[in-house]
């Protein structure tokens, strides 16, 4: 079995749920997390001969996540990842890459006598995200960082049009200049370096994410997604490329004239699937493009 | 087979999925709602024979959910439901009693410039709920309506102790005084009457529910929610139960002493199973209890 | 607030997953469960106050599960939760009941040279459960036992009509004589005692359920429930009431004369939302009819 | 703005639930499909001015999907999703590539008398799955086939060990000769070409991978898949490589020593998360590597 080898692998430690707790005051602040960690590389006796000298096992990789939430702290998602994926790199010199993903979620202070209360918390609704990703190169390593957002419901009542597509014999549709539009966005944008303020970077896109959502009038997902990413890398110098994807969330108008009623786009039934699937990239051209920054490997998500 | 025979039984069209839209000016309403309904009753000749004469069938319920959203309007949640159950009732001659279920999904408008967007809405955490459910009797109808809430997710960083319990050979849990606690709720309270503006009761019990959790000292789970639901019956007198279930989402501290590191209640690991489950009611006394008004029928949920 | 008080109550540990390997031999048997335990009793103390004096911790109630796992072995999940109900009750005088709730998940040994390998297992479908619910009853204990299948997803893709139902005005289902049922069904059977074959009776009435589901020609999902139930009934004396929850899945003929092609029950499209939701119960007359075996508390699943 | 541009982008309908019977006799044959659909290429006006001239509707695409059940059938997945991909390439000229995934649910036939039924069924564990990938290319289309395993969950009681791996400061885990190996297993292998009997192959591949879980002694996760994968490229000319994703679902042996009880193996606790996240590449030397055959898009899943 000569010509049979070891592609692309990667292996670490998934979804480790991470509570951080600052007490130093009597307000706490709390940073509630769910971190995946993967190291790449030189791996070929672990799989081949099972021998795993190489190998910094995955419950090593968990224990240092939870000694660095205390050690380090968790300034922002983005510098925690990068942190992590540092340590684990330096621990384990047969990894040529290292791959942090940190999801978010989100709490907000219980509203009690018109303030926020010190240390009672409810939770959110969307997840913020990020991706670091750090390639050990001949001189040193190289750090990409992904932020984004999951689990961000949107919906427009009105100001959403579709029209004018192509027909073959197995088109259907109606054409339409007012519809639901609707959908569970992904948004991950890929920061050109990172030299970053991360929340407020996050802050400032989330809001604009949202604001251009409302206000695009549109004539598909596809250029409602593109109008937002165009603000995005407009407003935002330090981003070089976002990337969405998005359910398109089928609402259909209920047909109520069987029973003599009208129906002028007031009562929908929203569908789970089929769904639209809708995957845009806005980039900034001449941007560096390094695909590997997503994935180390095709195929592995 | 003589001595075999049908027992309690119903039968309905479950998660029905109806958006509507209220658009008589620019400024748009939308109440998002999934609809369950369930009909009981002298259906024997439809289990034994496979006679269907009696049975609505639960594509025609389904019709009527989204006629009625045109036709009757969505108030609330609550009055919508017993307008449903009404009509079912007057269609269905063989049935006994309707049982319909509401969960209403939250929307945010999305802030634009300060305000609200007319027409664009982001989904919010929590989701209200109502059971309604209506008995036929020999001279009319008894309807009883419950209304609630679900996937309410709240954590105290401190303010929470457990100790004092009961050991046996098998009680290894060390007592503490600082703890966290965490929960996903699920509220569900029964009015008295249905004399209530419902909205509004809703919206007051939310918050009080919240404040409660937020100011209570807990020494235990059990202990904060039978004072939330006290808060709840003191200052509803519409209200005459409140049932509870709610995990208890365990948040472990994480021994950082072997790596050097103390930990004083700041790195906590989030445990997806097992978990506590608290179940609980708190009542008023002298009010009636139908345990009927929650199941028509014990074992279906 | 003296006239508030604290009603129907449990608490417990849910989802304990426990795998128990048997390697007296070679050749290893593996049981691997999701263990859920419940008391109810007389626990104001606990939520009145605070006081725990009564409350046997959640904590230790996962502890004896592990550790009768080991003293006590698994029999059958009837059995392992008779004795684990029990020892809850001995080591908790406050409570009034418990309630044991596990389901199983099945495993095959794969398939190596014809034969079963040793001890390596592939995960198969269906879920077999059991609620076994003990009351503390003056002189003694009164112990209920359900066993039931879940997640039992089943097809016919023909031998099923639905025709002859009840019309209103928002009725537009055509009549049927052949489509396709489909459920997934959740079984639960209450023994009339508890001198039982435990592992055999399952097996029987599993293998039942199928061949019934199979063989009755079907006019509506209620009457192949109840044939279904009925032959329980009549070859399990042992089997005092069955109950069903089966969805409707439905599939929709997909319209293809749009495209020029016939489609003789051949296409369909799987929806997921809304279904049609059955729920029946078939019992044999005389039997006794204790709801309370199915749920300590209404409202509490 | 003249320097942000689209990128990559993909769009389609997702989830397509299509249920084909065939009733040519008496004994129907059903196939169960999960059917999704992508398009790439030259639709940068769609994005960016909003004119849909060049997009052939999602909805267009799900009907094609049901159209060709008919008129085409289903031989095997693999071969329908080359033909639904090749027809909305022929559909939509600015397309540059189609990526269509199929899930095929498995459906036993219900044991009746010895022999399995008509036309009633019973839902098997396991998907298979499918990805095929057709590029434009100047001449003509390249097209790539992946066919795969999903949802397998396996689990070995002995035979595998986990020591000898590298050590830091925040390495506890002990090292061990004799633990629980479990995993849900991914595996997709991408076909060197397209002349093969899809069927045929991946009923061997499938036995086979089973058989080497078995057989394989493990020191490793990794050794595992590696050996699997290595059987399949031995024995399977037509298979250029092999992926697996494959999460290590932790068992952990309960401490009983607290309660006077050894534990020889005998009782484990199952945890959800984190788990190990394993993924590994078995890849043929000389190959060709299209990447691009597995994501049209890094980051798009």
């Amino acid at each position: 079995m000569t010509h049979i080898r070891l592609g692309p692998n990667q292996y670490g430690k998934a979804e480790n749920r991470l509570v951080r707790v600052y007490r130093d005051t009597d307000r706490h602040e709390i940073r509630d997390l769910t971190v995946s960690t993967a190291l790449r590389g030189r791996f070929d006796a672990a799989h081949i001969t099972g021998d795993q000298a190489d190998v910094l096992p995955t419950d090593t990789q968990k224990n240092t996540v939870f000694a660095y939430a205390k050690q380090k702290g968790i300034a922002s998602i983005e510098e925690f990842a990068i942190t992590v994926g540092e340590r684990l790199l330096i621990a384990t010199p047969a990894a040529e890459g290292a791959r942090i993903e940190i999801d978010e979620h989100s709490w907000d202070r219980i509203p009690v006598g018109g303030a926020g209360h010190d240390h009672a918390f409810v939770r959110g609704a969307g997840t913020r995200s990020t991706i670091v990703n750090i390639e050990v190169t001949g001189g040193g390593r190289r750090t990409h960082v992904i932020s984004g957002i999951k689990d961000l419901t949107l919906l427009k009542s009105t100001g959403s049009e579709f029209h004018g597509f192509l027909k073959d014999e197995y088109t259907t549709l109606p054409e339409t200049d007012d519809r639901i539009l609707a959908t569970s966005l992904v948004a991950r944008w890929r920061y050109d370096h990172a030299d970053v303020c991360w929340d407020s970077s996050y802050r400032k896109i989330h809001a604009l994410l949202l604001e251009r959502f409302a206000e695009i009038h549109s004539y598909a997902l596809q250029q409602t997604l593109y109008g937002m990413g165009e603000a995005v890398l407009d407003q935002h110098p330090e981003v070089a490329e976002i990337r969405f994807s998005a359910p398109n969330k089928h609402h259909f108008l209920v047909d109520l004239e069987r029973f003599g009623l009208d129906n002028p786009g007031e009562v929908f039934i929203a569908a789970d699937r089929p769904y639209g699937l809708i995957e845009a990239t806005v980039e900034r051209a001449g941007a560096s493009d390094p695909g590997s920054a997503w994935h180390a490997v095709p195929g592995f998500c």
